[in-house]
C-alpha cells in the first residue's frame, strides 16, 4: 500500500491571553518568534514539510489574520498552502468538521488530516514526524488517533489522556479524555503512567471525523457543512459562508468528540512538547545566561537570577529580582513572579473591562 | 530698615541619574512634574514667589535646556525671570559666583541671593517661606546663612551641618560641615539633636560670597568673573563666556567656602524637606491607594502592596510584587526593589558604557 495523503491543517485561532502583552488580539501568540527568528506558526509549518511527504498545509484563522499569515507563509517559502478564514470563532470541533471537508473535496474522503494547533512547541520535529506517520496506520484504519506526551511532571494545566489496550502499530485505545486534575490527582497520574498529557494533536480520516461529529453532534456538522459548501473563495483565501459559521455551536474536538467516540486511540509522543502556554513555560525553553536569566531585546540585568526578561524595543533594566518575568511590548509592560503567572488572565479582564 | 532685596537663584544644572529612566541629560528631574501638575522646577519657583516680597528668580542652568527652561516659566507666569545659561557643568561654587554678580549688578552688593535646587521638595512652602525671611537679618549682617531641615530618620544619603552657639535671629554658628555618615553615626546624630541635613540651601550677601571665594578659591572667583564678563546676552538668556567657565574648577558651594569660611550660620528647618534623591523618596512622597501603591499613569496592580509604578504611556501591569519601583518612559523600563535603589546608577552607568 502507498504511503496515504496526510494533510496537515493548522488551527491558528487562539488568541493567548496568558502571554498578554505580548500576545493580543490583533497579532496572537503562534505569530510571534519566541525562540529564534521564526514564528511558532512557521516553526508548525515547518515541523510537516512538503518534502517529508506532507501534503500542502491549510492554515484556519480569523478572517483578520489572512494577510499576516499569507506574509509568515512566503517568509518561509510555503507558497502551496490553503488558508480558510473563520468569521467568527467557533473552537476546534468546527474546524475539524471544516478541515474535513477541504480534505476530502481535494483529496478524496479518506485521505488524513493532521489537525495542529499552531503555537506549540516541539524540541524534536524528526521524532515528531515519526510518530505521525506511526499513527497513520490505525487512521486509515477508521480510528481518531491522537498523540500524547508523556508526563515530565505533575502538570495541573493540561488535560489528559489514559491510555488502554494494545491494538497494535504502536496505538492504544484511548480510554479517557479527562480534564485537568487537582496537584494529588497529577501526582499519582504521573507515577501510574498510563496518563498521557492531551496536546490537542488528530490525525483521522475524513469520512470518519465527518460521520462522528454527524452522529455526535449533528448541529455542528450541518453549520459546518453549509459554511464550508457557502464559503467564499477569494483570491488568497476562503472565507466560510459567515451566518451559518455563526449559528455553529463552539465547542472543542475534545468535548464534541473525543470524550463520547469509540474510535480513539492514543500514541505516546516523547519529543520535547509544550504548548507554551505561559511565560515561565517560555523561560523553562530559552536559553539562560550565566545567571539563568533568558534574556531577549536591550535588557540589562543586576543582581538578578533565574529571570525571564524580553523587549520589543524598549531599554530594560531589572535589578534585584529573582524568578520573575517582565515582558515589554510597544504598548504595555507586564511585571510579574512565575508563582503567579495565571493572574495574566485577570489583567486581561481589568483591561477588557476598562476598554468596555 | 527696609525688607531686604532677595533673589531666588535656582540652580537647574544637575542630572539627576538616581531617577533613571525618568531623569535623563534631555530632560533631568527637576523638568519632570514628579507629584502633580508642576514640574519639580516650577514648584520650587512657585515657593519663592514675587508676590510674597522675592525678586524675581535667576535660573541657572545648561545651555541645552533654555528652551525648555523658558517654556517652564511661562506656563506658571514667570515671566521676569532671567536664565543664566552654563556652557558646561561646573557643579555649585561657580553657580554661586555667578549668582552673586549678576544679583549685585542688578539690585548692588549688599542685595541677598537665595541659592536653591531646583529638584527639591517642600511640602509646607509658606513655613519655608518664614524661615528664609528669619534668616535675612543673618544674611545681612554677613552671614553666610545655610537651612538645615531637622532628621527624621538615620540618613545616610545626606551630608549633615553641626549647629553650635546660637548667634541671634533663630540662627546658629555653623560648627561643621559634616559629609555622608555610617549608620551607627547617623543614628547617633539623630539621638544627639544638634545634628542638621545638608540641603544645599543657601542665603548670603553677594558682596560676602564673591569676597568669601576670592579668599578661599581665587582660582573660581576670577573664572566666575570673566566668565560673566564676558558673557553672550541674548535673547531670552546670558551665556556664560565659554571658555572661561571652561578653564573654573568644578567645586560645591560646600568644599569650596562652607567647610572653611568662619561666616557660616545655620537655621534649622522644619518644612518637610526631601531631596527626592531616589525612587523610594518618590514614593515616600506619594499619594497611595488601598494597597499602599502609589501609581501614576494607565497601571494596573494586582496582588501588589507598598509599590510605586509609574507610567509615562505605556500601559504596566504588576503582578505580585512588595515594596517594588515599576517606572516605564517612552524609551525605558525600570524594574527594582526599593531596597537596591543605590544601584540605578550601575544601570546608567553600563548604559553609558554600552553607548560608547
Amino acid at each position: 500500500m502507498s504511503a496515504p495523503v496526510i494533510v496537515p491543517v493548522i488551527m491558528s485561532g487562539g488568541a493567548g491571553t496568558r502571554l498578554w502583552p505580548l500576545s493580543r488580539r490583533a497579532k496572537p501568540k503562534q505569530m510571534h518568534a519566541l525562540f529564534g527568528e521564526k514564528s511558532l506558526l512557521q516553526e508548525t509549518l515547518n515541523r510537516v514539510p512538503s518534502d517529508a511527504g506532507f501534503a500542502a498545509p491549510i492554515v484556519i484563522c480569523a478572517e483578520a489574520h489572512v494577510t499576516d499569515i499569507h506574509q509568515q507563509l512566503r517568509a518561509i517559502g510555503v507558497t502551496a498552502a490553503h488558508i480558510i478564514a473563520e468569521p467568527v470563532p467557533r473552537n476546534t470541533a468546527p474546524c475539524a468538521a471544516v478541515a474535513a471537508h477541504a480534505v476530502a473535496a481535494q483529496f478524496g474522503p479518506d485521505a488524513l488530516v493532521l489537525l495542529l494547533a499552531a503555537d506549540h512547541f516541539v524540541a524534536d520535529p524528526i521524532a515528531f514526524r515519526a510518530t505521525i506517520i506511526t499513527g497513520a496506520k490505525s487512521a486509515k484504519g477508521g480510528h481518531i488517533v491522537t498523540f500524547g506526551p508523556k508526563p515530565t511532571r505533575p502538570e495541573t494545566g493540561y488535560g489528559y489522556l489514559l491510555a488502554g489496550a494494545d491494538i497494535g502499530n504502536g496505538a492504544f485505545k484511548l480510554d479517557k479524555f479527562v480534564e485537568k486534575p487537582n496537584m494529588a490527582t497529577a501526582k499519582s497520574w504521573l507515577a501510574d503512567g498510563r496518563y498521557l498529557w492531551n496536546a490537542g494533536i488528530f490525525l483521522f480520516r475524513a469520512d470518519v471525523m465527518l460521520a462522528q461529529i454527524h452522529e455526535l453532534r449533528p448541529a455542528i456538522a450541518h453549520a459546518a457543512k453549509l459554511a464550508w459548501q457557502q464559503a467564499l473563495h477569494e483570491a488568497d483565501h476562503i472565507l466560510l459562508e459567515r451566518s451559518a459559521f455563526a449559528a455553529c455551536p463552539a465547542q472543542s474536538v475534545d468535548t464534541a468528540v473525543m470524550e463520547s467516540t469509540q474510535l480513539g486511540a492514543v500514541i505516546p509522543l516523547d519529543v520535547g512538547w509544550s504548548d507554551v502556554g505561559s511565560w515561565p513555560s517560555i523561560y523553562e525553553l530559552s536559553a539562560k545566561d550565566t545567571h539563568e536569566n533568558a534574556c531577549a531585546g536591550p535588557v540589562i540585568t543586576i543582581d538578578s537570577h533565574n529571570c525571564l526578561v524580553r523587549s520589543d524595543g524598549l531599554r530594560i533594566a531589572v535589578v534585584g529580582m529573582d524568578e520573575v518575568a517582565v515582558i515589554a511590548t510597544d504598548a504595555a509592560v507586564l511585571v510579574m513572579p512565575f508563582s503567579q503567572a495565571q493572574k495574566v488572565r485577570e489583567v486581561v479582564e481589568q483591561l477588557d473591562e476598562s476598554e468596555r
